[in-house]
């Protein structure tokens, strides 16, 4: 059907929203594809639910390409499977919950990992059953602290999830990989770069995980990648560790007044004058020679509050979402944490900590941080605080530093955690070459689940041998409605949105420029018979509008062809614009439609 | 895609799932179409989810069709526009409400009028952008009290909504009419038989307001036709009214003992023994003869407990649907209320009234009942009590009741009200002929909804002379999933489903019975074919099953034409089978395919 712009439910807007800051939301509510209905809540409009569906269906063609079949859940769940694997209270605050009028406990689905496990515990039952892969296109809900960006990040927003099931750990990679596969096939063909680098699972769970990520300026998770061919989300990326150090000759830590020292860069010019260190021994005290102990309050997911100790290299700040993707395992609750630097309240309740000068304690059976030590606050520290490595640290008391320290034999911790800022130039992991920062938005995120979910649920097959085995799954999501953000981001300019093809919602834009009956009516010929030749059409037939307002729309609204109708049609041509290039060209009436349907064949 | 059963996510079920009590809800269980997931909260499996889609794609087109454009709403939304038109409160407990991590009021959308509303108020502002129809295919929540039967009342379901905005009253008709129209083409199409029938709008307010109720025993709505094509809803029957009587010539009430006469059945025996009525006066008193009050209990959407008196003719029944869907311009609150008997605690706080021989009071000056009564209790009447009719009804005095009370002239009432059970047999308000009752299901609803939503939330165009003026809106429902489990209701044998071609989730099934090479070749080869010529094929490829559980599985199923490879192979055919009639006919191996496809053009 053509669409005609004296009908269409649209109306482009001159002004930008004001709580639009970036160019995906400006330019999809300003071109009248979406409008908000809440914070992070928004209602498509005619144009925007067309690319909407658009970009479904490629997610359907190629889902059903692995294999995968379509199932449809609720959004509205209860309570009961999401305690099972206790994420009903791992979720924390970012969970949607609710009562119905009996007072039962429901949640707007996040995510169906338990749904799905209890489905096919209900149906299937033996090994001949699987590979098994189900996927469905749906309505997620998440209550985020602070909804953004449009659609990029919405507490209500449209997810394609799949779930595949296996009976063992090679089916599990055969899934993981087809999904893979068919995840790079999609944005392919969405025409939306992206770059699959190593994640940390986070509440999900499971061991190897990928995230998708479209590179972009606005995006919010940043990553790194080599020349050699590493990529990971910065809060995977692993630091390069260094050998342990054989500590026997070491001499022995030495307490030394450090007046008015409270931070690094006092400290190192302080050290340099008092207590320099030779050529021989590395010469001028640096910040990488100091062990800083930040103190930062965790919000665990039941509210209580609690204190750690980072210890990392002076030269290097803490980076909280890498402390945050990290530290589940070394708390007593696995979920969604806060986590923040310690304020003076908490310092106050922790006598022992001077503040500017607080270090593990001067020897290992008198230790200051740590579970066992006298404070008991947990004390964890960079992959790069080795055994044998001598540091200069707090000796807890003010105007005092300890020099010398040596780790393992000085003082001990519970454990090693990527904490740091990730530097660009800093080494890939995997010695593939320097590495460089970029920021990126994630447009999927797939994961190896293994058990954990199959086993709290217990979803078990008979295997080969008639004997029972915990199944192992994987879960894929894609981020459909922020796929069209994405989309809209990586192809605009300052006129407005430049669709791709492959999800544009309409394939040209034929605008009746001027007055006279015979402009519209060779617009009107041409619209249709580009409908007739299988094309989406807009027809702009709005018959009081100034050329300047239509062109303007035209941009703005971004089909990738343009057929202009206006004064050359007294030569018997009408001028055909590629909205992308902005190249225009002159062509005969009677050779328009086939002019066009060439362009769009052609791309 | 051919769907190989070999494959696909289903398992049929033998036994009849414990909570169903309808064939659609055992049937669509039963053949893997869907899993329930909590109370009235459906999970759809691949074979449902086709026929959902094909359902949608038919309501699609005919919204198309008259002009309607497809839009999409978030079902989280906010609080304050339902506030504005007060629904927040007036659905009651029938809502889903909920508080997000910053403690504001958010709900799950039953009907999306407000929104619709805004958004129109948003984007346009002339007579000229109107008339405007929009629509959307959505997911609704309503709390039901009962959940029950399935999808055919469910907590999360599907709608198609849309809604008219028109400049004047003619442009509502039409829009009206429109929908009309359009839903009965719908319908039709999906091969859902539905009457038009006169509603009441209830909670939704506005004027004109019909139903579109599909015939069927395990329906929730009871409905009216005469012969002469009058349709209305139970609820939204009208009584015929008869004429006034001048009273001026009846004698005076009085009052008799009549001991233990606290029923009507009682009353009416006593009577005839203690003051019998002459032949020429009317003959033995009847049941009509008396004035029966019943006391109700209405809690308010406040939560308020109210006590209301309703007075009939003792020959009828209250019908407490009828009094609820009429009630609502009488209490001090509009909105979703409770209704039931008064309980002996209500009665206590009301010291006048003797139960059994409860009575408006014996003179028009000392009313017991009305607002402006000793009592102060609303006293409605039904419409057959009108002025000058005489009863005999309650004294107010145990063992006492009065004579030839006359309304108008001995007492009054605070309202007239639709309140009796509708009789098979009674006349039809339009004259058409005695009243036929039956049962229906819901599956559409259209309204004039007037202004009321758009004067409260100040949707106003200019007109034609630059003035102001409030828009007039329509809100039209079609219950998308509901209309699956209609369709399976009405189209089901014993042996499992029966789908209409438009929404079966196949055109053609498959099945290859017995074994041997040659049989599984030619049926692969056959589904092949099948699906080369535009049709949906499932094919039951199972190696180990049996003949049995192959048909069986076919049957319960429910696609329109069955295709057995088997025995015949040897002879050269194939069996081809009709599911609905059971006809089946052996078809030479090269002819199979284009049997089926005539067969499917042909229906």
């Amino acid at each position: 059907m053509v669409l005609r712009l004296s009908q269409l439910f649209l109306r482009t807007l001159r002004e930008d929203p004001v709580d639009a800051e970036v160019a995906s939301h400006r330019l999809l509510v300003r071109a009248g594809y979406i409008r908000r209905a809440a914070p992070g809540i928004y209602t498509w409009l005619p144009l925007g639910l067309s690319v909407l569906r658009k970009v479904e269906a490629v997610i359907r063609e190629e889902m059903a390409a692995i294999g995968a079949q379509e199932v449809h859940f609720p959004a509205l769940l209860p309570r009961e499977p999401y305690e099972v694997t206790n994420r009903w209270t791992e979720y924390g605050e970012g969970l949607f919950r609710l009562q119905d009028r009996k007072g039962a406990d429901y949640l707007l689905a996040p995510t169906h990992e338990e749904m799905f496990t209890l489905l096919v515990k209900d149906l299937y039952s033996s090994y001949k059953d699987l590979p098994l892969s189900l996927y469905q296109i749906q309505n997620k809900y998440r209550d985020e602290a602070r909804p953004r960006a449009g659609l990029l990040r919405g507490r209500e927003f449209i997810m394609k999830d799949s779930y595949s099931f296996d009976v063992d750990d090679a089916g599990l990679d055969a899934s993981y990989a087809a999904h893979r596969g068919a995840y790079l096939r999609i944005f392919e063909r969405l025409g939306l770069e992206v770059i699959p680098v190593a994640a940390t699972a986070g509440a999900m769970g499971g061991s190897k995980s990928e995230e998708f990520l479209h590179p972009t300026e606005v995006g919010e998770d940043t990553f790194v990648r080599s020349a050699g061919g590493y990529a990971a989300n910065v809060e995977a990326v692993t630091t390069v560790v260094p050998a342990d150090i054989n500590f026997t000759a070491a001499p022995p830590a030495e307490v030394l007044d450090t007046p008015n020292t409270p931070t690094i860069d006092t400290l190192v010019a302080a050290s340099n004058e008092l207590a320099p260190r030779s050529e021989a021994d590395g010469g001028a005290w640096t910040a990488a020679d100091t062990l800083k102990n930040v103190v930062l309050a965790v919000t665990l997911p039941t509210g209580e509050r609690q204190l750690v100790v980072i210890g990392l290299p002076g030269d290097r700040g803490v980076d909280l979402k890498r402390v945050e993707a990290n530290i589940g395992s070394f708390l007593p609750i696995a979920g969604e944490i806060g986590l923040e630097a310690a304020n003076d309240d908490d310092l106050k309740k922790q006598p022992l900590i001077v503040k500017g000068y607080l270090g593990p304690g001067l020897a290992l059976d008198e230790p200051l941080l740590g579970a066992e030590s006298t404070t008991g606050l947990l004390y964890l520290v960079d992959p790069r605080v080795v055994s044998g490595t001598a540091w200069i640290t707090g000796a807890n008391e003010a105007g005092k530093h300890v020099y010398g320290l040596v780790a393992g034999r000085d003082f001990s911790w519970d454990g090693v955690i990527e904490c740091t800022d990730v530097r660009e130039g800093d080494p890939a992991p995997d010695g593939s070459g320097p590495l460089a920062l970029a920021r990126g938005i994630e447009m999927g995120h797939i994961f190896q689940l293994g058990r954990k979910y199959a086993e709290a649920l217990e979803l078990k097959v008979l295997d080969q041998n008639g004997k029972q085995v915990v199944v192992t799954m994987g879960s894929y999501g894609v981020g459909v409605t922020r796929a069209v953000a994405a989309l809209a981001e990586s192809n605009h300019d300052e006129k407005g949105l430049v669709w791709p093809r492959a999800v544009a919602p309409a394939d040209v834009h034929v605008v009746a420029v001027g007055r006279g009956e015979e402009i519209f009516a060779t617009a009107e010929q041409l619209a249709l018979d580009l409908e007739a030749a299988g094309l989406d059409v807009i027809y702009d037939d709005r018959p009081k509008v100034s050329p300047g307002v239509k062109f303007g729309d035209a941009e703005l609204v971004g089909v990738p062809t343009i057929l202009a109708v206006g004064r050359g049609l007294v030569d018997g041509v009408v001028e055909i614009k590629d909205r992308r290039t902005g190249d225009a060209e002159n062509v005969a009436v009677d050779k328009a439609v086939d002019y066009v349907v060439n362009a769009v064949r052609a791309s």
